[in-house]
């Protein structure tokens, strides 16, 4: 499938690397191409700059947000919660028309420093706000209550034990993606139901933030046992 | 240990129940002994009426908030989000100075409708502001997580291998708190940190609430896969 992985840091890295491996043709996309490839340093997490990620996998274009959107017919929003919308308006609302949003991402509000608190959620959530903003995409919440390492390589843990969550109004785009989430290795993926549902998984942030901090790694999952 | 139960509901039958068959002396509080007692139909939930399951606990009492305070060691707060601090009031801050409280309550608010949204989150939550209002009580956030059946009998569900959290900002208070937890059968109990973190677990309703709709059932628990 030809999918743009909208945002280079970590979750977007993770995905689009796990996507060209399974044979997707993938394009990242940034916002400004040269301040990207221009970055030498690595993150405040301690991950390489893209230029480095980049280099290692020769297949993973990289393209403006516009560019990647356009040629998609599936995208994945892996900016920030607080600059997605506006990702994707730079993607531009044509290029999105009629095509899947796999988003990832999390209302997360850093201005009061750490833990971060949620700038939307309880009555509303980003995937909502997404959704209403550009009503002509299919946006399925998933993936946003897990580590980026395990989103994509779920049996790195557990055997891959653990579960996964998908909001969304389309049946046929979530059925899409529960098929890259198998194909991923994610075995206990759950539909939860419309995209309001997402309100539920990012406010699952705030506690697994805490429990980061408890188990002093980010290599953990919950599971829904039933 | 004497202990008293605040609150009438599902979660305060099952606490009570649960700590007299282990042993313990249980007063059960409520604002009105009269009206608790003359209650002849289910709640809404479907569960029977106190009077009825007294009828068959004659271990446990029956009393008035400040009474079933007045003489116990440790309270538990089961009533309530919306009454808990009005409850813990009426208990009297005389009969609470120094005791540990178990918090259960969540701050669902059904004023419009269901799902509920939380009237305290991210920033406060319930724990705190019962922990602020009461500053001499030792407050430990726990079981707020998961059906009351599941609380005090864990062992149902998957033979038990299933997570609770405690939050809290003593460490003593904590350390009983988990002994009760263990005897009930728990044996994955997570403490989160301080009182704080009972943002993150009061945060884990929605998601509840959206599980049990999608699977037609409370019987479910979060495992902290790791």
């Amino acid at each position: 499938m030809k999918i743009a992985v909208l945002g280079t840091g970590m979750v977007g890295q993770a995905l689009a690397g796990r996507l060209a491996e399974l044979g997707h043709d993938v394009t990242v996309g940034t916002r400004d191409i040269a301040a990207t490839m221009a970055r030498t340093e690595p993150d405040g997490m301690g991950n390489p700059p893209y230029s480095a990620w980049a280099a290692a996998r020769p297949a993973v274009r990289l393209a403006t947000f516009a560019e990647a959107a356009e040629g998609a017919e599936l995208l994945v929003n892996a900016t920030s919660g607080d600059v997605s919308i506006a990702a994707l308006e730079a993607a531009g609302a044509d290029n999105l028309a009629g095509k899947i949003l796999i988003d990832i991402a999390n209302p997360l509000d850093f201005s009061r420093g750490f833990p971060p608190t949620l700038f939307v959620k309880d009555t509303d959530s980003l995937g909502e706000q997404i959704q209403a903003a550009f009503p002509q995409l299919k946006v399925v919440k998933t993936l946003n209550t897990l580590t980026a390492a395990l989103m994509v390589i779920p049996a790195q843990l557990a055997g891959g034990e653990h579960s996964v969550f998908v909001s969304g109004n389309d049946a046929d785009a979530k059925k899409t993606v529960v098929g890259l989430l198998e194909s991923f290795g994610h075995t206990d993926i759950i539909d939860l139901g419309d995209i309001t549902t997402a309100r539920g998984t990012e406010m699952l942030l705030p506690v697994w933030l805490r429990l980061m901090g408890a188990l002093n790694t980010p290599m953990f999952n919950f599971k829904i046992v039933r």
